[in-house]
């Protein structure tokens, strides 16, 4: 299995609901390092997994949604705690969308798997990796 | 499926026994990074893999009974290359028990999965993973 | 000259005025990795610059006063604009505090000059340093 | 299942061909940083994956093949898109090699995978992996 | 003292010529991952060293200059020995020039230094530090 | 002023004496990742600031004679508190022995100054800089 991974971040504010979060319930913030995976079983005919530089900036488009905003805000996060590991899989959906809509390029279509990573601090990272 | 990692160390004294070892079959030390992943395929209803202050406490207690030590004079260790592989699992499997005796929370019974690696320097590191 | 260096970290959310802010004139927010250096010519008599177990504990004193807020709520950010430049400089003029109350030893009076950095992602970083 | 990983880097200049490369179709260069990993579901009789001091030694080994060259010019890549991920694949492939030639010890027959990362920058990875 | 650091990288080819780089005399190529580093005694008015996105803007137009190429081809680099240390020069003395002509805006002229580091790779670096 | 930097790994058991170093009193141990700075104002008539791999090697020559070792067992050591940046002064003392001593190359004569740093963990350093 071959995989490649681009890595990029997004600034973001938010709060959590829950006794769980006990002081992180205030509105706090997080830079996000977020590292996208995408994953085939054989290379495609240029001996890519997928163009890198459009995979680069597609993740680049699915944070710039995020980046820079109170997550509190957004209606799409109304009452939802967004979560280091929700988040990933926000930005796997997004992604794997973007892979079937051919924003990837037809190269793309022969990736069978993405997972997303994000380092919320040095000490601390969530994950979420699903097929295609 | 869904993952979260926390990140702390432990710094020990051990020797190794055979051959293999060379030169540190002599008594030297680490340094180990421990990075503790917990998986598991859905989200609870906090929207969270595990409480991340819970796994952060447990991980530091585990590493507690390890920490500062000779290992080569701990009991539980006699007779035994504590290498960093072995002590990968050491921790997973601790880290296990106390998923099942409750200290991660309710919400942690729904883990499936374990993994624990430990860097012991830039150039090398070790991983275990298991089921719960 | 000697230095020690310990490493905390601390989750806010904050907004900024200013054209040259561009989108982060927004509310977001931010993880700042935090990296508090304590500069001396000779070492004191137990052969170290510093107590770190005091200057972990100190810096993370520190750091909890800022930890899981909104820097626009707080009284003493009214109308200043918490760039990651600032924000050194106010760690480490408090922490020059601390070292002046005596709270990181009597050892620590030795202390020339503190320079504090903060990450606030993988590819961007600002610090501080001053005299003592 | 455990595993360990030893890093190391290599140098090298290439060009692409396909105009998904855009300005990488120029000759350029790059630094890999190399991650082997080394899998196998039990511990050998002296507690350990592999002998950690020949798998440093064998990658340092088909990494010097690669190091310091431009591999437009070696007759083995002919023709052939040297991508990161296709890279990834060789270092495996020879590593796999090397364990079936016995060149890692004897313990190393019970390994049952290798993985291999290669980083070629801050922001992007590919990685491969094999059974053996 | 403030300052603040940008990072970005760059992937070229070159040879050295010269017995001290050994194997590095055959053409190959590197990552550098380039630090550069802003200084000023005071913030400015808007609190800050300079203009970040900006300086992000500036690094990445001086680095575009290079990118993707054999530096050994270009005439600027005619019968010179590309050497680490020797690119955070040109990289520093090109963003200097920058600041002086006013790209990185009107408060950059408040800027006391630049520092640029080149990591080359996880084990080495250089770096080239000079006043404004 | 340029620098250059390399950078090894170095593993140890010691204890120390003194109540401020808590459980560190124990006989425990760590990996010291050793970074080396050699600076000087211009480069040499190679370009470089001195020859890097004897730079390395010098490094993993003086790293040698600690390496795998208990710190408190070396006569050297005899009733010293080998703090990290105790540590850290006696590598960059053995290495400017060894720019003295001409070990790396007539060039390095030219060297005006040397820095070690001693990271004993991902959230703790140690440096020590002198004059040459």
């Amino acid at each position: 299995m071959f995989s490649i991974t681009v890595r990029d971040h997004v600034m973001v504010a938010h709060s959590f609901r829950g006794e769980v979060f006990g002081p992180a319930q205030r509105l706090h913030g997080a830079t996000f390092l977020v590292d996208a995976t995408f994953r085939r079983p054989e290379l495609d005919e240029d001996n890519i997994v997928v163009d890198i530089g459009k995979a680069t900036e597609e993740l680049k488009a699915v944070l710039g949604d995020l980046n820079y905003r109170n997550l509190d805000d957004e209606p799409e996060f109304k009452g939802i705690n967004t979560s280091t590991e929700f988040l990933a899989k926000v930005i796997a959906d997004r992604l794997a969308d973007a892979v079937h809509a051919g924003r990837l390029g037809e190269g793309a279509r022969g990736l069978e798997g993405i997972a997303v990573s994000l380092h919320e601090s040095h000490v601390a990272w969530a994950s979420y990796e699903r097929a295609l």
